[in-house]
Parts: C-alpha cells; sequence; structure tokens
C-alpha cells in the first residue's frame, strides 16, 4: 500500500516519468519528428541519456540525475559511490547537477541504512516537485516584465523539456503569452544542435503560441527592424558577480540586445548560482566534438577543424535582470 | 584561325571555365565534398546555376550571367531580350548583375548585326579577365591593413569560388597570408547555406591556410578573448550613404565588432556601389524559401514557420572601411 501511495504523488512532467517504478525519459534527440521513450535502469542509462542530449536543460538534468540515482540503489545499495560519481561527470558546467546530487548524498548518508533508499527515492520526488513549483514562481515574476503587445525571442531551449516544469525563460514566455501581453515569439535555431529549431518551436506549435524560427544570426536585424521587445535566456551557472554561463550564442545576443538597447533577461532557478565562481572566468566551458558542427552530410570526412564550445559567458554588464526566486 | 585565337586568351578562374567553346560552371552546392562542372547551353541553364546557388558570390555572378548571355546568343540572336529578361531575373540584390548586363546590352546594341555575338563574347571575356585584375588590386590594398601576426574572421565565401579571381574579402586574406602577417583565419559556417562551412573552408584548405571552423553565433565570444584583430566581409551592393547590403549574419558580426573595438572591413569591387541606393532602406531584400532553414533532417515535415531573409544591411557608422579600387 504505501508503494502505491508514493506512486500516486509522483509529479508529472513533459519529459520524464515515474509510473508503475519505471523510470524513463524522452528522448530529446528525436523531436520534432519522433517521439520516443528510454527506459532509465541504471546510473549509466541516465548518465548516457544526459551525455547524449536526450535529456537536457539545466534543471531538467538535476532532477533526472536524482531519479537516476534513486533507481540505480533500490536493489544495488552498494553501488552509491560508483552511481553518483558516474552520474556528476556527465555534465561539467551544470553547477545545480552537482548541487541536486550533493544534496541526494547528504540525505543517503544521513538516513539509516533500513529506510535510506526509500528516503533517497522521497528526496527525489520532492526535488521534482520543487522544480515544478520553482517554474511557477519565476514565470509569475519574470511575466511582470512584460509589457503588452510584445514580441520576445528566446535561444535555446528553457521549457517544458528543459525543466519539469513549465520551464525558466520559455515558462515566463508561456505565462505572459497566456496573460495575453506576448504577439510573437522569434526562436533562435540555436546551432549547433539545435534546440531552438527542434525542441523550443516544437513546444510553442503544441501550445499554440504564434512564433517563427530564425538562424542565430538573423536575430540582430530582427532587433534593427524593432521587432523583438525583450530576449529571454536561461542559464547553466550564475557567478557570484552576476555573470552568467548559458548556451553557446548567448553572449552575441546579449551584445545586440545591448546595441538595440532591447532589455535582456536571464531566467534561472536558485540552484544555477555558484558563489564558488567569483566571476565567468571560474566556469569551465564544456568543449564538445566536432561532429555537431560538420552536422550537414556535405561536410562528412572533410576534416575541418572546428572550435566548438558549448557554453559562452555573458557579463553582469549586459544582463537587464536575473529573475530567480531569491533575491540575487 | 580566329576562333582559336579568342580561346588562347579565355581567362583561367576556380568556378567557371571556357575551353572550346564549352562553357561550363563548378556547381558549388556539392562543395566541398562532391566537384562537379555543370554544362551551360543557354541563359536558362545559367539562371538556374545561379538561382539554385550553383554559381554564386556577387562578382562572379556578373561575369557567369555575362558569359551565359554571350554563349546563349551565339546562335540564338533574336533570343537577346528574352535571354537578357531571364538573367537579369536569377538575383534581385545583385547589382553588379545588372550592370554587367546592362553593359553587355549597350555593347550588342551598339555593335553592327554582322559582329554583334562576338563583339559580345570579347566583352564577355574582358569583363573577366577584368574581375581578376580587380580582385588583386582589392587584395593588395586590403593587406595593407593587416599588422603582422593577425587572427581574421570571415563571413560567407568571398573568394575565388565568389568571384573570377582570387576574391574580395577572401582575397585580402590569401594576400596578407602570403605577406606572412596572418596566423590563423577563422571562418563563419554562414547558416543557413553554410557557404563559410562548404565553401571557405575548402578554399582554405586548398591554399594550406590555417583555419578553424565556427558557428556564426560563436565570433562574438572570441572576439571576447582576444582571438579576432580583424573582420573581412565582402558585400552585394552599397548604398550611397556607405550602408552595405551583405549575406545575412554580417550586421550581427558588425555589431558585435564594434562593440569589442574589431576593425570591420568591407571588401568590394566598384560595380558594388549603387549610387541609385540613398541608404540601406533602399535595398530590396530577397527573402528565400524555408528550407534552407530547415535543412537538418528531423526537421522535415514538421512545418515550423521559419523568417529568412537573404541579406541584411550594415550601416556606415559599423564599418571602418570599404576596400575598392576607386575612391569611395
Amino acid at each position: 500500500m504505501k508503494q502505491n501511495q508514493t506512486e500516486q504523488v509522483t509529479p508529472k512532467s513533459l519529459a520524464i516519468s515515474f509510473e508503475h517504478g519505471k523510470l524513463r525519459v524522452l528522448d530529446q534527440t528525436g523531436l520534432p519528428s519522433r517521439e520516443e521513450w528510454l527506459q532509465i535502469q541504471s546510473a549509466k542509462d541516465m548518465r548516457d541519456a544526459i551525455y547524449s542530449l536526450a535529456v537536457r536543460g539545466a534543471p531538467l538534468i538535476g532532477v533526472a540525475a536524482v531519479m537516476g540515482l534513486a533507481v540505480h540503489v533500490q536493489n544495488r545499495e552498494n553501488e552509491f559511490d560508483a552511481a553518483f560519481d558516474l552520474l556528476l561527470s556527465s555534465r561539467p558546467t551544470a553547477v545545480n547537477l552537482h548541487n541536486c546530487l550533493g544534496q541526494a548524498r547528504a540525505t543517503w548518508k544521513a538516513s539509516p541504512e533500513s529506510t535510506r533508499a526509500r528516503d533517497l527515492m522521497r528526496f527525489a520526488m520532492q526535488l521534482w516537485q520543487e522544480d515544478i513549483d520553482l517554474c511557477d514562481q519565476m514565470a509569475e515574476l519574470g511575466a511582470r516584465e512584460i509589457p503588452a503587445n510584445s514580441q520576445v525571442l528566446t535561444h535555446c531551449n528553457t521549457g517544458g523539456l528543459a525543466t519539469a516544469g513549465i520551464g525558466t525563460a520559455l515558462g515566463v514566455i508561456v505565462k505572459a503569452h497566456a496573460q495575453g501581453k506576448i504577439t510573437h515569439v522569434w526562436v533562435d535555431e540555436t546551432r549547433p544542435v539545435l534546440q531552438g529549431a527542434r525542441l523550443t518551436a516544437w513546444e510553442l506549435a503544441k501550445l499554440k503560441i504564434p512564433h517563427t524560427l530564425i538562424c542565430d544570426n538573423m536575430a540582430a536585424d530582427l532587433m534593427r527592424q524593432n521587432q523583438v521587445q525583450s530576449v529571454w535566456v536561461g542559464a547553466d551557472r550564475i557567478a557570484a558577480n552576476g555573470d552568467v554561463a548559458n548556451k553557446i550564442g548567448t553572449y552575441s545576443l546579449a551584445v545586440n540586445a545591448h546595441f538595440h538597447k532591447v532589455p535582456f533577461y536571464v531566467v534561472a532557478p536558485p540552484d544555477t548560482f555558484d558563489p564558488k565562481c567569483a566571476s565567468g572566468k571560474d566556469i569551465t566551458i564544456e568543449q564538445r566534438s566536432s561532429d555537431e558542427v560538420l552536422s550537414d552530410p556535405r561536410l562528412k570526412g572533410v576534416g575541418t577543424p572546428v572550435w566548438n564550445p558549448s557554453f559562452d559567458v555573458t557579463p553582469s554588464a549586459l544582463i537587464t535582470k536575473i529573475i530567480t526566486t531569491k533575491p540575487n
């Protein structure tokens, strides 16, 4: 009976599911044309899902990793440390992955052996529900910044596919649209992995919110034509001085917004803030495979040298406001 | 004998060839993995080659269109007007296409009927050789602006695949590299058609010039890291006030160069200047198919709305200098 009660309170999300004891994540690499779910039976399964970007978005990664850990140790309690290390290594830049896993370990260590597996699962569920609540709060706060008749622009994916809830930056947009204040959403395709073209456009279409896809290099021209009233992005890590590490291309967009006097907002939950980083200089930037940039079939096998940083750092001075749920 | 003499003086280029009476253009849509030449037997053939981007680059288009016209009327003199109109319609934004075809028509009309086909062919060859000479002159002038130990960044393709000669912006880079002043070239991939990834990287590899491919949205981050000492781009049309229409993404790059105090150069032959355009506002911007932006196989059939302007306009104030062969 107790197990059934646990299942009843499992939160509902767009991209992660835990029903009848089965943990599954939506494979976001196949979107928008293919909707396939991956079953997660071990820490290794979840680590692979995160590394391959099947599961992505800083807040969702945190929830998913802890759920993966909780599932892994259900019948493999002696493998906690190995599972923990494996999950921690899946994305070096995501600070909330570190935070969430750190809290999970604290829960594990504080619990008596007889209940620690169940306590960890309860903690994972709680973390999941908290993310849903956090998203709602940030969306409410962010939407206040958006005046009527706004066209907004967003980069990467920060919605229901990036979080366990309504989203961060995209959550604000969805909320403000529901309030009747947004007339149009411009979606950066977000090279090289195309999170905007594949994921954000897919979410907006599902929600019937008017939107248009652009290449990242077109955003400046839209701003020049007064077609963008504000820019909304998420964050992977925020340094103590307010510098923001986020998907590559964010910095270019921030410079352009600054030049065109377009307000530039970052939306991120509290655990994105990393007080141990004094400034953006202290943030490690992951370099990814050149294959991502050479994705066009015509470029295969040519051997062109590529620079492919996953993130860039936007200095605090270019950011109008960081929307979060605690004062910053 | 006379015909052989004409053939002997045919200029040599990377992407257009006229040998033994056969006009051919390199199909640039297949590069870098497939090198295929298209035979051009009519104005329609050349119009299709220009429209499909098999032949591209403002200077090369001008030479190619006039060569196409000259070949078409060799045995079809009565079709001059129809052939002329067809070629004129192939790219609305390219002002030198208009200029070159206009000069070709003047040559045709000024010639006696008995020699006008041959006179037109001679004019076409002369135009071709002039483009080669112009490129050399611009490269020489531009290279003077580049100090030793420079890393430079370029957008789109402006080399031997875009002109009949060494190139415009890329010609400057090639020349300055030969002078030992360039240590590295950063190549914008240039979404959505990837002229940088497919063409510029291919040319630089052929020339053994050290280079690295980036996504367009990464250029700003390189500038922030002082990895770019100057930016070099071409132009499709230059208004009387110095505003420059060029490949989409140029404007975003210019704003970023301005913010980072990186010199931003435009290199363009004299016929790119359009005194009839007072400013950038008077330049017609071609909208292209959404298929170009939705090129990733995963995006096929999803029906995402797309904005896809072929060019943007960079205001004169953001341009350090326009390099050309006449004073401006």
